[in-house]
């Protein structure tokens, strides 16, 4: 047992040497092989160590990204894409070597069509980029995985985050998207229409797929009008159960909650200290509601009903803007909240997400690991999905503690999808949940091992990633 | 140019014989060949002519619809799934001949998670039998494509109809799916989390695959709480152009319109005679609201708004529960209101959908044909997604009136694609629009069958239907 699977293919030397050589040629100060950039390029966020690739290219354009692929393609050698590098479980390493293709420099929004609420832009685009572009449109889009990350990184690896209780995830919010194959080829998977029956849904296919079947190098995405009323605010309970029941209550009577985000009480003192807060050291969920001023207020006088039933205290309205976004940053610093409580820790990020039925056993079952394991884990979660983040804060060179986080996750990976669930609600596989994947999906890993095989069959899209291809047909 | 492709692979007399046999043997009163009864299973509802197949097989189990494909497998005999048979693209001929798997005796529900808003259910469910089942327990499933289907085949063509506007297609409703894949493996694609990054999202490459690359055989589906409040009603206006421009305008003010539907002058007249309603002949809506009481007069007097400022009348409501599924029935009995207006015509299906901002200029564009070709052909449509069908009423001994409908689809079909639309928002290619494939998604279609080829070598999986294999890479 180990965190991380770090397998790759054989680097292919020959191959390696001869691409570099045609690359650095080909695109001149847009190839790079300094250690320093190598470095940067493999580095992901998390313990997962650093595994650098040869060389990073910077595309500006999809017939670019085609000509670096053809080149790879033509001599076997592996091809990663890389967008903000704010990955969770090794997707941009490099265990093989190879080639990093930074999209960073493709970030240019090509259209809002606001009759059709949707956008076309390029993969280097960020999230708040998106935003604020859009702002005096009245138009946003929602999917907000806390990292400012690259639109098309979040395509990849499937994003969710606090916003997808109400507006779902990138698979929903992907209309079409262009990639280039591993064979050179340029895709476009779909058209602008909100809904398709015409074959199959290359779209989803290529979402979530962590480049290992090519490259996105355009998209087409969904836009909401920015709501008339958003109203935030945060709401405290005795124990985690109360607020976890909270949370299935209110979603069963179908409100339409924005965000519903629960801190444990480890992670509230965490938060505070980080982000100068004040909230009770109390398990809590930060709310928000978007709609109608009468929507809002229906909305949010049914949550205070059911909350009240489970203990949960007043809402405590978070009045301003910059209020407002002062405690979303909060929450999206949880992370690094967790990293500064213990100075010289590694956060061991998982990502379990259960029916929402099993969400309050789980999280439960969890807490009783952590303790009896002896480890530093707080709990974050985007409960409306059943989804949440238990992360052990280590010291990696205590060899014990590294084992005893195993453990935890192991069981907690085991737990999940004998509850139904998955391993990995939003971050994706990469390396670090490789040896989960058949586990969850039995036959299901053999089929997209077949696809792999079949679409990229000298496996030079992302090596090592998803997939396992001994598993394949 | 002719109206569908009917090719299919070559007969494989000597696998179909042997296979025959060995069916007949293993499942004894559960096999049938008789003439009506293949007949039947090769209906078609539309224009297509029947292909029928050899033999009908009807498994009541996941392991027997396994042992089905194993045999037919070995013998490289075709396996064409069948629900109830109202496909509208020829989805259920046997151009190469085999064995027709009616899905009608797995028709057991075999759970409903009402906390996770869920349900576990054979495919050969109808949508009818699920709402009536779910009523006492305050829940509903949304996806309503007009005939009473079944699940598994709503989920094989990626259905969708008057619903969607609000709930989503099917490709968004399927939870998981298990199939039985070509070479008879079970794979279950998933699990009952509402999210996952856990790789391909293999749920979203089966639905709407039309059975080319398994045989459904369980699902689970999201379910919704059925609103407090639900009001129907009904909007003229001067033009289709002006009901087109109310949709677009309550479309990007957010309106979550639960039915926005569509009727031209010529439609209403023929729904006004055949289901016995009265509404002046004029381009209409029929709407339907969804939410609270206070939700529902929001969005009502909202809609209000935007309609009278294209010349729409007062919504005239449908107060009663019986006048309400009037309306509705009378919407879903369009077809037949169409044929009964042009006795011994068969109605040829369209189903162009385009980004809503094209919506009129594309109808307007389709009628300009119409009256051009000297057609009858009456327009129905679930505007809120840009989707729309025009039926051409042809008598089809009059080669010319054949003709000239081929040529307005030929130009419809065009001028969608043009459009950044596709040829088919939810009935999906079977055969009748397998020449458009290619046309829409270029080099897509390649990728396209370059799968259904890894998945299903020897082409057994509902042959001659979505893809054509000689595109593959």
């Amino acid at each position: 047992m180990a965190l991380a699977d770090l397998e790759g293919a054989e680097r292919n030397e020959g191959g390696i040497e001869t691409a570099l050589g045609i690359l650095k040629q080909r695109f001149g100060e847009q190839f790079q092989s300094g250690q320093a950039l190598r470095e940067q390029h493999a580095h992901t966020m998390t313990y997962i160590p650093a595994q650098l690739p040869d060389a990073v290219v910077f595309p500006q354009a999809t017939e670019q990204v085609q000509e670096i692929v053809r080149i790879c393609a033509e001599h076997h050698v592996p091809v990663i894409p890389f967008g903000t590098g704010t990955s969770l479980e090794g997707g941009v390493n490099a265990p093989a070597g190879g080639i990093s293709v930074d999209l960073m420099q493709m970030n240019q929004i090509l259209g809002v069509n606001s009759e059709d609420l949707d956008v076309v832009l390029q993969p280097g685009v960020t999230r708040e980029d998106l935003n604020v572009y859009l702002r005096d449109k009245g138009l946003f889009f929602p999917i907000d995985p806390g990292a400012n990350a690259s639109l098309g990184g979040m395509a990849s690896t499937r994003a969710s985050g606090t916003n997808a209780v109400r507006y779902g995830t990138m698979r929903d919010n992907v209309i079409n998207l262009t990639a280039v194959m591993p064979d050179g080829r340029i895709v476009k998977t779909g058209n602008r229409a909100r809904k398709s029956s015409a074959g199959y849904d290359l779209t989803r296919l290529l979402v979530g797929s962590e480049g290992t079947l090519g490259i996105i190098t355009e998209m087409t995405l969904k836009l909401y009008g920015i709501p008339e009323n958003i109203s935030s605010g945060v709401c405290q309970f005795p124990t985690v159960k109360d607020a976890c029941n909270t949370t299935i209550m209110a979603m069963q009577a179908g409100l339409p909650l924005a965000r519903i985000e629960l801190l444990d009480a480890l992670l509230v003192e965490m938060v505070n200290n980080y982000s100068g807060l004040a909230y009770d050291q109390q398990p809590t969920l930060f709310l928000e509601f978007h709609g109608t001023d009468d929507g809002v207020a229906e909305q949010t006088a049914l949550f205070g009903e059911i909350a009240s039933e489970f203990g949960g205290s007043q809402i405590q309205w978070v009045d301003t803007v910059e209020a407002r976004n002062k405690l979303w940053k909060a929450r999206h610093d949880a992370y690094y909240a967790m990293l500064a409580h213990r100075p010289g820790c590694q956060g061991i990020a998982t990502d379990a997400c259960v029916p929402i039925s099993r969400l309050a056993e789980c999280i439960a079952e969890t807490v009783q690991d952590v303790e009896e394991l002896n480890l530093i884990a707080p709990i974050v979660g985007h409960v409306g999905d059943g989804n949440f983040h238990v992360s052990p804060l280590v010291m990696m060179d205590d060899a014990d503690e590294v084992s005893r986080a195993e453990t935890m996750i192991e069981r907690l990976n085991l737990r999940t999808i004998a509850m139904e669930g998955t391993c990995t609600g939003e971050h994706g596989i990469g390396q670090g949940k490789r040896r989960f994947l058949k586990l969850e999906h039995g036959t299901g890993a053999d089929v997209m091992a077949a696809i792999k095989k079949s679409i990229d069959p000298h496996n030079i899209m992302n090596p090592g990633k998803v997939v396992s291809l001994g598993q394949a047909i």
